[in-house]
């Protein structure tokens, strides 16, 4: 193993010949003097060669040894091409488990060991607190209320008559509009289309069931024949193949009221005895900080997140799992409730628009690949789809631990003593 | 390296003794029968073999080989305790690098090259296209308008009458409690104090210079000391150390409109020539696209977010440079305005809350702090708290470089094509 | 006519006999004593006398004369059943009217005089100029883009997997939902049924054709039959029949997304000449001017209004024409617009939720029923609905004079001096 | 006082001399043929024989006759120059008295009734009930938290670098900004004077003490004022004097975080009997309403409002006490809270942004002038702002009624029912 590290991280000195090192020379010439450009490195040489000797470049010009970064294992010729240009290495994420937590899902039925991946100290002790309770309460009841990825291209009309009339048009045109745009995909398929206007601005949010991929690329393809369509049909002009209705990568209320992704909401009723075991606090102090933080305090300041952290179980999944950690920002919209019930509480998290998918984009990359694995989410699903929605599922449960930690330790009034034995600051 | 990697991945199976076969398989039973738990694995072995261990573990719990997530250079012994429990090992999240771009900033001039962690295809690409751009404009011009890292303890008054009287005590006592807060940290300095009510919930915000520290846990060690203060002098409950009006980790107004972390502003203009030779288009179509998407799209779908894309650079740079993933969801805050010059344009991102910091979190992982090293912000600064500023700088840079570059893309309805072209969907 | 004020008013003391005088003594003492409640008049007197004792009994409490107050001409017994609990009288609002306006809209066609209820100095006229500028245009084109009254019940469920069965139950039986919700009614017609759930609560929204009737009552009686029906269907508890996500009478997104009552655009494009020639200024400054503040300064404050001050509008078209005027709130949802042209601007409003109607409501009230008829919508339409859309399009019409008029003012930075010189502040 | 109205109205054509018929009829030729405008009447008329003039020409334009719409009382020399151009009247609003109410304020303290104009069945008896179960508990208790109009004028800079600039410029130059400022005001004082930057966007938002004016007019002038100054001693264009950052008449988090206007807060305690007695529910179905309803419904649908209905009773305040209605939709900005005590409920209203006033704009007509003379409220207090601040928390108290009474009725289920009887829809 330690031969194919070596191999991969392009590290080898001691391997390289005399050839190969005056070649080297040569591009990093070529490159200072600008007659090479970083990107063009893969057109002459391999991947694990192109990606050494710009770290090497990078090394000279910034005076910087890029020695970790340089140590990796991961298979860099589909990576280069898929998901990563003017590649110099890797950082090294640390991954951690949490769990295993009970899941009672459509889709997610068992234990399951978390992982991910963070520098935030403190984030994986706390969430595998809320697995421990979540279980011993018989585990997270979890649904996929709704599910599918959207684009949302915007024209330009003449006036707002006109604007009307091109609702009207796609409104006939559904259908045609469908075929066209499943033309394009082997896998999706078209289950909405819906008009906006906005004065002269036309927005048309087109909604797919993607299966187990995320599925952006695949629905701005479909979305730019569809556009195309439209514009020739109704001599609108298309401005922008994303118009933010979609809504990619923002917060957006359109997000949480229609749902984008996978819709997920996720559970658990805890007795009086478990809240004051687990969490060392009661059910009426759990609740009262859930209403006066994630609500009072949320609707004071002007925030679309009404949960304590939910963010941070997205993110490092979502980066554990190959996903996009740019989609956390999405797929953290989420309202947390807790319910006071005669036997305890009712703790819940509804997380609306969770953009995730266990094929494409950084699934395929050898780590996070395994983390899939560890889920039992790589690849496609039989049938189609129960993938993603499993690991959707997987992830609402994770959330729910997330938040149920939190708000017990604040409730505890533990969090500051956390960080204190942590040292940090 | 290669025998040190091995080291460090903990993998070296053939040095191991009979004596470690035994004690693992020792320890493996007693995992599986519970008596030992997943998180004591560190009292009873060091830290490269307590992951090597857990890790083998979760491989047999699940039948998952995780070979690749156990292939590590960093230095465990201080992960684990600064930044991630139950840690197997780590994910390794390509690394691209953009630029260089010329930043003329505050803090922040000169060339930067931006590294970027992402499995987005064509991401640093696009980044890239920006980057250039920009510096054939001469560089992005870059400010700081604020910083200042907030927490917002959340208390339980009787009554509005008692609410009320809290907050005059707050502004009474100002200035003993901030001696108090300074009290237990060595650099952060208090440099705001505001209170909030609704009903009987007092939002007491606290906001502080943490200098080169992005400052949460310095934030919060201090507000716990003030919040017990305030409770003591007002007999007010204290409810939850963060009552949601900070707002740490969910998009929300207060941070737009009051700022957050460090707030910046990002602009640089570009003559017809340059758009037409960089983007294949011209000013008014960028401008329109950036009015129709930005503005009345993010209007109309009652989105917090008015850029493209922010998120997807803020993510990118902060998974690399070692800053806490979760806050890109503060971090990609961003207003993105594209002006109409008699020169041909003037763009601009505004940046509010960007929590950055260049030590303490994620910036001591060997890899990560290689990132920072490339940029010339691993540390204090001198003074302290103008690396963390450059670092704010230099990633408003890029978000330009990002927005520049979609926006261009979208201009030039090149967004389908280059999906096309991955072969991804 | 002097007479019929006089009886209206019930001033007329001079007419009042010694037994009446009497009477009314005994009253005010038992008012004043309390074995009387205010609410209780109209058991023992006719409207017009209640009023004239009640406000009597306020003149006495205060010590204030409320001579005016008394002073009103319209038909009482109707207004104290329908309209007014506990009426001491009426308030004079001034009506200005502003035109005449054309329109060139779906069911508004032609010129029309805006009738404008307000006490806000300078209001009418700005209007006004607004309208001279829409019709030397050749008129404002409208249309409505939906219509839809919306109500929605909320319930609580046992868990998050009962939440997912209610929403299927609702998806199941929806067309005997329709049947039942449509026995409630004479004319509405129920044209959609959508379920949202958040942890355990579930939210379904009720959008009915309510004609001519802005129709909350309407709608209101239809959710409570329903709401039966899916509580005995499901089990789950029905908690408030309007469950805020109707959104009645709060800014909210899902009404600007969705739309709820009527949803209206009106555009007009403006040329040159006649920016010049009414506004005294140019297309790129009012351009500018609605880009920085509808659009940036709305996105910097956390805004859900991107326009200038189309509540000004709404507001007073509504007091004119008898439309609850608390419902300005949700009808004042705006988007203001404006694109540069080849010729000019294309300046347009977008009013996704605008509640009115012409029959019921304060429409019957006399002088409110004049201001309809001056619009030629008074009561029901020909088809029912017709009147209500024509009503919806020329208050469109109306606030895209009014911002129109207000972008030229501060594009001409004539606001302060038009303050100035109405001599107010 | 049958004769004052008749002449009042202008409709006393008994008493039309030959001369005035015949001057009418010359006038209402020239309005026909387009030589004399519709706001020109005041130039050749009184202001009495104006409207009646202009009212009859709407009659014979439209062929509607407006008889009511032509009986007034109140004198229309200041209404038709301060208040309402191009008047052809009023409409009579009904107003309804709820109360008494026991208020326990920082200014108003005793016992209340409110005017309420509206034509919504049923509300006032519901802020009556509301008011009742106040007065029984005691009174409502009300604070004012802040006091401080705004106006925010935006600006246009070269760059982020100029942008920089002119926040230190404002910053530098504060005190001379404030002399200037107040310098236009023989009453307002500057408060506060903030800057943001959007892009090349500037916002100066100045804050005002404005006594008992509402003082929109105040601060605009002196706003002009100071962006003059602002514009000369930094080379920045003045692009509009209001930039939505004030932000004047639309929903805006600014408001809802900063406060604007008057900040108010009323609460109440009820014991359980109470509940019982006046509401018939209790505590946990009370709270329970306003959790579901309020905070997750509100949550949901993505409000601005969380609340049940505020924009009723403020709409209706301000519309009986000549406050520009146009602000009902700032002024309703409101968050209710329902907490669980140990004794019952403790609810309350939280209103951030009440733009109030009882000196200018509509409160010196007659009709309305009376009402607040009903409040005790009319005209400058002593000391100035004590009685605009009196009117903020009655408005206050009022709201809380409202509160209270709706979410008592939902709590009931008696919502549907009450609206049956009404036999409205």
């Amino acid at each position: 193993m330690a031969d194919d590290a070596e191999r991969r991280s392009g590290a080898g000195s001691g391997a390289k010949s005399g050839h190969d090192r005056d070649r080297d020379t040569t591009i990093l010439t070529r490159l200072k003097d600008g007659s090479l450009k970083l990107y063009e490195l893969e057109k002459e040489l391999s991947p694990i060669d192109a990606i050494r000797v710009r770290r090497e470049f990078m090394e000279q010009e910034t005076g910087t040894p890029l020695e970790n970064i340089g140590i990796f294992s991961i298979d860099v010729d589909r990576v280069v091409k898929r998901n990563c240009e003017n590649m110099i290495g890797t950082v090294q994420v640390p991954v951690g488990v949490a769990g295993p937590v009970i899941v009672n899902g459509g889709y997610a039925s068992g234990r399951f060991y978390l992982p991910l991946a963070t520098t935030e100290g403190a984030l994986v002790a706390s969430v595998n607190r809320g697995c421990s309770a979540i279980s011993k309460a018989g585990g997270a009841e979890v649904r996929i209320l709704h599910d599918g990825m959207t684009r949302a291209p915007v024209f330009a009309a003449d006036s707002v008559g006109h604007a009307a009339q091109v609702c009207d048009w796609v409104t006939v045109h559904r259908d045609e509009l469908r075929v066209a745009a499943e033309s394009t995909t082997s896998h999706g398929k078209m289950t909405g289309i819906v008009t906006f206007v906005a004065g002269t601005s036309v927005f048309v949010r087109l909604e797919f069931d993607t299966k187990d991929a995320m599925g952006m690329n695949m629905v701005t393809i479909a979305s730019a024949k569809v556009a195309d369509l439209i514009a020739q049909g109704t001599g609108v002009r298309l401005i922008a193949l994303s118009g933010n209705m979609c809504t990619d990568k923002k917060p957006a209320a359109i997000n949480g009221i229609l749902g984008r992704g996978r819709s997920v909401v996720a559970g658990v009723s805890l007795t009086h005895e478990l809240i004051s075991q687990v969490f060392k606090t009661d059910a009426r102090t759990l609740f009262e900080v859930n209403y006066r933080k994630n609500f009072v305090g949320s609707a004071r300041a002007g925030s679309m997140g009404f949960n304590a952290h939910a963010v941070n179980v997205v993110a490092a999944m979502f980066i554990a799992c190959g996903q996009d950690a740019a989609h956390a920002i999405d797929g953290s919209t989420c309202i947390t409730t807790v319910d006071l019930t005669d036997t305890g509480v009712y703790v819940a998290v509804t997380l609306p628009s969770l953009p995730v998918g266990t094929v494409g984009g950084g699934t395929g990359v050898e780590t996070q690949a395994e983390c899939l694995k560890l889920l039992g989410v790589a690849g496609s699903g039989t049938p189609p789809g129960t993938n993603a929605k499993k690991l959707a599922e997987i992830i609402g449960a994770a959330v729910l631990a997330g938040e149920l930690s939190l708000l017990g330790a604040l409730a505890a009034q533990h969090l500051a003593r956390a960080h204190q034995q942590l040292g940090r600051g």
